[in-house]
């Protein structure tokens, strides 16, 4: 740990100097800098607390004792590869599978998100012996090569970007913007039906499906909700051409949706995917990661020859922390928690919806909820900039939550599942407060005929710039581009 | 952490049925259960202490206390993404960059050596434009897609191995077995020229070079040293083409080598690499690594318009951990502690070669050092068999030591940096004995004239089949393979 206590301003360009300019700080203009947390709450240098509404990493809540004495403790003791026996790893095993359908029973621990999807992804090319992959608009996977490839809300950001003629993009199961919506008598099908159509034309190009990967709930892309049944339909289609279905519960697993332990799970019990990926929550932010699969799965990929080792990996550390992680979660009955207050905020933004038009859509459960904020309910135009202005008056409110989705107008909470109805009712008040000025200001803008989308907003809280609509970084243009790499 | 103590059948058992069975165990007949570590040495579930020549993740010792409790510490603090300022990330990029030439100065914070040399691929990709990358024969880089593709270590062990068509095999700079020997005049420059000659065919058929990338020292391929010189003319070759080179310190980095902090640095002070990657001993087992990369470069990728964010990378208990991890090496002078007792090493090893014929080469820098058994000093036959008994009979001494490379028959050195002078006497006593009794034994074999490489020894330390001379995996008969993926 660092003892020095650097000014502000100091920490800033060593930041410039040292760290790749690449990665994103939020608020770019004036940047918070944090240096504890607690429960939902972190702390600035001056002592100045922020309420957390975005921080699905710390999910338990950030430091929680038992975690850090876990980890703590075990790091005294040993941490190591597994090429030894140890009892973390197994018991952590058993208790990560015993939250999932029983054929999905054999884990590879890795070290990250990333590195769980690249394994699916090796697994579901192994087991297929196919290589082409079905992903979702607007999907977000990961940071390695492999991934930036099935993830066009990244490689949409580069300015060459050019598809891979094994990755394939189905439309998002969006039931608010997407090419199906709430008015049509079966969505579920009719994305499902489009899936298809993908197979369809990939075989008429002599390709074979390998996989279709999506989030249980997509998240980067908007915290989209697919409808119930969709996945079913899915994994039928691309099961009877050979390939596999990778659910990723990166972002959403480990309880958040409060129904269900597991995202997937929404689409109900006659729904078990053949991979399912892991990250974010399951150390509370140590480095660590799970895939799971099936046992047939899991050998066809022993039988290609080629040994799995991954050096940090279900480390005795990590195992310690993700079963601590596990234990609070039933402990604290946190899922339930993520089921009630989740449903305590949901509710009260229904009702601002019925008072502000800016908010198009409410969607959700548990604590993992989306509000769609629109300059218009019928065009539904995409209230890019406003959204950005709620993120940034609650900064100065000192309530932290972002905006995503393809064009940034998603408000998105994912708080620690600590959240209370407090913390709900607190950050819905500010919200409501922004938004009635807002509206306010839209109003004057329209009777002076000006662009409202011309207010004074350099960058998003990500540093992405902001045109009204869409948010495209530097250096692009258009929504589907060319990928280089 | 576990409170349950299993039985270690148990262990076994669970490990079996919830744990991808292509993950590999040491001593798969009789794995070790190893439940705490020190220093140098770790303990299984009796008691029964272990000498760990193996563990270069636990560079400064097993459990270093320095290094768990700056983790601990900050743990209890914070532990949040690089999207907020904090001093830990800074200082420690700053210190860091403290070890390098000036010319490498930009940072960017990982999980893992393959998501390390993952992000050096698509940097060398962004910045060249280019998409060819050069790599060495028995190269290993890590398990990501990407890398397995530049791993021939790796892919050779696939069934239907097939060649990525952007990928592209040099001679490994081996002056032992290689195709330049020390018998040549310049090796350096017979190897660089081999590298020349791939960016000929590159070109001419219309490819072009993004990168080469290599080990510093080759590991896994063999404790390979590469003769000085040779990575400043393969640079020289590569730039000119366009592209940059890599050196991969994940294994070999942090003063192991004794004379230097930097692997790369054996070659001269002329030479500075493009990019480097981090990883294993970063943390001391801490799920960490880093690239770091010029200005230029970094630039480079910025202007790609794609955000680097990497979920877990440079959080401020890595960060914690890794500061504690350099300040620990300065303070205990592990960087001269490698130099010195490397020199006793290799110089008793040296003695055991003029007294043992199945010693072909002792091979090595600091405490990383290779020690290769072979049939015959004239024909370079490998001594596999015999290398893997040397591995079976020293963990009967309770010694930790592996076999690796092509042929597995290179006795592989690469122990926390805080082993000592008294611990390499103790190891090399044992070798002598071991040699001494297997060379008997191979008199014996071969005035009976048996096949000494049908003894029973049915795989090797990671599981891994052996046929006496090359070793490869279940489902795998040749050097050059078709990869699947």
């Amino acid at each position: 740990m660092s003892d020095e206590k650097l000014d502000k301003k100091k920490t800033i360009d060593l930041r410039k100097r040292h760290i790749g300019p690449s990665c994103k700080i939020f608020f770019s203009h004036d940047p918070i800098k944090i240096i504890r947390a607690r429960g939902q709450y972190m702390y600035d240098e001056t002592g100045q607390r922020y309420l957390d509404c975005i921080n699905n990493v710390a999910h338990v809540g950030h430091c929680h004792p038992d975690v850090v004495k876990a980890g703590a403790q075990q790091m005294e003791l040993l941490n190591t590869n597994t090429r030894f026996l140890h009892d973390n790893l197994v018991v952590y095993a058993q208790k990560l599978q015993a939250t999932l359908p029983d054929k999905l029973s054999v884990c590879y621990f890795v070290n990250s998100g990333s590195e769980a999807n690249d394994l699916a992804l090796r697994l579901a090319r192994q087991y297929s012996g196919h290589k082409d992959i079905i992903t979702l608009e607007n999907a977000y996977h990961g940071h390695v090569t492999s991934l930036i490839d099935i993830s066009p809300y990244k490689f949409q950001q580069l300015a060459d970007a050019e598809l891979s003629p094994f990755v394939h993009v189905a439309p998002s199961p969006d039931v608010y913007r997407g090419r199906y919506r709430a008015d049509h008598p079966d969505p579920a099908t009719a994305y499902a039906d489009e899936v298809k159509k993908i197979i369809d034309k990939v075989h008429k190009k002599d390709g074979k499906i390998a996989a279709f990967i999506a989030e249980s709930l997509q998240s980067c892309g908007g915290q989209v909700i697919p409808p119930a049944g969709y996945f079913q339909q899915v994994a039928e289609h691309v099961r009877k051409a050979g390939g596999v279905f990778i659910a990723d519960e990166v972002q959403v697993g480990f309880g958040r949706v409060g129904t269900n332990f597991w995202a997937f799970q929404l689409q109900g019990d006659d729904f078990v995917p053949d991979i399912v990926t892991m990250g974010k929550p399951i150390g509370n932010g140590h480095p660590m990661s799970c895939v799971v699969t099936t046992r047939e799965v899991a050998e066809a990929f022993m039988s290609s020859g080629m040994e799995y080792f991954n050096t940090f990996g279900g480390n005795p550390v990590s195992c310690a922390v993700g079963l601590a992680v596990l234990d609070v979660i039933v402990k604290e009955d946190l899922q339930g928690n993520a089921l009630r207050v989740g449903r305590h905020l949901s509710a009260l933004l229904e009702k601002q919806k019925e008072k502000h038009p800016l908010i198009g859509d409410i969607r959700g459960c548990g604590l993992f909820v989306g509000v769609e904020l629109v300059r218009d309910r019928l065009k539904l135009t995409p209230a890019t900039a406003e959204a950005q202005e709620v993120i940034y008056k609650l900064k100065e409110q000192h309530i932290l939550l972002s905006a995503d989705g393809p064009h940034r107008n998603v408000l998105k909470f994912k708080p620690p599942l600590c959240f209370t109805t407090e913390d709900a009712d607190l950050v819905v008040e500010k919200i409501d407060l922004i938004l009635t000025e807002l509206e306010e200001a839209l109003k004057l803008h329209d009777a002076l005929n000006a662009d409202s989308s011309k207010r004074k907003l350099p960058a998003d809280e990500n540093g992405h710039q902001c045109h009204g609509g869409l948010i495209r970084s530097r250096g692009s243009s258009q929504q589907t581009k060319r990928l280089k790499t």
